[in-house]
């Protein structure tokens, strides 16, 4: 039997980990032991309240006991905390090992995204078996056995073929995908437009508003995916325009609580306060203009995003903004 | 002041008509004397109960009327009805008028789309004055002023500049788009996938499920649309992602109405008499079959639609039938 380390119990750790279990030893780390033992116990209080835990999954609070012997490793942390919790754990990984991140944002300072801090904390890993899942997967509906989809991205095709089979259950369809850096950089970029989506809801705009908020946000994330060296066809899959889709309309998205936040007044700081969870968007929105500007992409969306975040400005004014820049030939003549 | 004739008077035919009327000589055709005699009156007790109507629109019954001396013709009949209605009307609509259809099907029998009936019935038109207006555009929001965006498709460059100039308004954003072929193939698809959408909600299942299903969605219109000569980016653009997002989402849409009670266990008939206007994908889905027949496109979402539509498949049949597909590369290795 397969031995599968998954390090990081929030909420979407826990749930493949409880998925994992039945079909491979998998051990979750968690950083709490508190909450490793409530996870012996058969539930996740804090991240996953009410819902039962498959039976065979155990936990620890011991990186090392989580990792030791791991067939395939599954990164399941924040991006904030991505870099320091491996290398805690890098000595004990050997340079084969399939490692998969869950986490979908970008490295403040460094720009990197999670693969990228990966193999920066690992040198002397296997690059092409350093790839990410990602794809329209609320938690709490995978959960609850509902059907979805998703998109194993990894360069080495043994190893996305190995991890495709892991991962599929009969309700949770594995697509693979060799570019890496579009499933990533939609997995971060995404947060930012649900943040964006959040606010045009939150100034009571419906369907159409955000249905064209959506697909322009999906083309200025595509802009600076294939900047990135990624693939239009990601971002038209299940990792871009899926993932887009579940998060702009999910009122369990955290970066889409945000921006409802921000669009009925509230301050940054308010909002933020108000939850118990990290919004990824809210730190990574900065870190992607950043990106934005490195590769030469113009990103109107998440220019007005970030203008509300960091820079005060009104929601309104920022919903303005866009909707004022000049109409143009959608396509050219 | 530019002259516009709005042919039909439906809930996005009135909708436009009242959006135009305040900066052109704006008449809209309804076929029933009774219901052009109200919204004379202000209103369209029929289709947008309760609205108020911009007071500078008129109304007749006798599509002459309408159409004499009009600098544009915008046709918004359902596409049942098309072909009838402007026969009728032919010999009034001089060759270089611009026509613009705001119908989402296909011709039943002919598989033509409602530009190609237009050049049908009216040989000696200029084929490159006639196109189409589509996007995320539910009625009902933009009657009520929110912000949404639309694009006009037509091959005449200067008509298309024209076109948007007369269509924009402050709230109202008009993408310009040469690709005739792909805007309307978005708009006459994109019903069907509103019904299959419709499917899995009134299944139960939640966000995960319709994203998932909304990108397959988009990767089979896609196809059958490059098929037929239109362009991947318009498929990307508003009147592709944007209006298929807008409608599967929409309570509003008629076509997801259908889905939904089919999902519900009700049977088509069942489901049609409840309602007092035409679904459009219910007529269309098996033209577009036909369509994707005659172009050698796989369109296995829309095949599982006509299953329950036209031979009473269970609705959770078609869905398992989806989901039971082998996975595969999402792009290949």
């Amino acid at each position: 039997m397969m031995k599968v380390a998954v390090v990081g119990a929030g909420s979407w750790g826990s749930t493949m980990a409880s998925m994992l279990a039945p079909r491979a030893e998998t051990t979750v780390w968690a950083r709490s032991p508190d909450l490793a033992e409530a996870i012996n116990a058969g539930q996740n209080p804090t991240y996953l309240p009410g819902v039962n835990l498959a039976k065979e999954l155990s936990a620890t609070s011991v990186l090392d006991t989580a990792l030791e012997g791991a067939d395939v490793v599954v990164m399941a942390v924040p991006s904030h905390g991505y870099r320091a919790v491996l290398e805690q754990g890098a000595k004990i990984i050997t340079a084969k090992t399939p490692i998969v991140s869950l986490s979908k944002g970008i490295e403040q300072g460094t720009l990197m995204r999670m693969t990228e801090v990966t193999a920066d904390v690992l040198p002397d890993h296997d690059v092409e078996r350093i790839g990410v899942l990602t794809g329209p997967n609320l938690a709490a509906e995978i959960i609850a056995g509902q059907p979805a989809a998703t998109v194993v991205a990894v360069r080495d095709h043994e190893t996305a073929l190995m991890l495709q089979d892991l991962f599929t259950s009969l309700m949770f369809r594995v697509y693979t995908n060799p570019d890496v850096v579009g499933a990533e950089t939609a997995g971060a970029t995404k947060n930012v437009m649900a943040i964006a989506a959040g606010m045009a809801d939150g100034l009571g705009f419906g369907l159409n508003t955000r249905a064209t908020l959506i697909t322009r946000a999906l083309a200025e994330m595509t802009r600076l995916g294939v900047a990135m060296g990624g693939q239009t066809a990601t971002f038209a899959g299940l990792a871009g325009m899926g993932d887009l889709v579940a998060t702009c309309f999910s009122d369990q998205s955290r970066n889409h609580r945000v921006g409802f936040g921000l669009g009925k007044g509230k301050t940054v700081d308010e909002v933020v306060s108000e939850m118990n969870m990290v919004a990824e968007g809210v730190k990574s929105t900065r870190g992607i203009l950043d990106l934005a500007d490195r590769h030469g992409v113009e990103m109107p969306i998440t220019e007005q995003v970030a203008r509300v975040l960091y820079d005060g400005a009104a929601v309104p004014d920022a919903i303005l903004a866009l909707m004022g820049r000049a109409a143009r030939p959608e396509v050219e003549h």
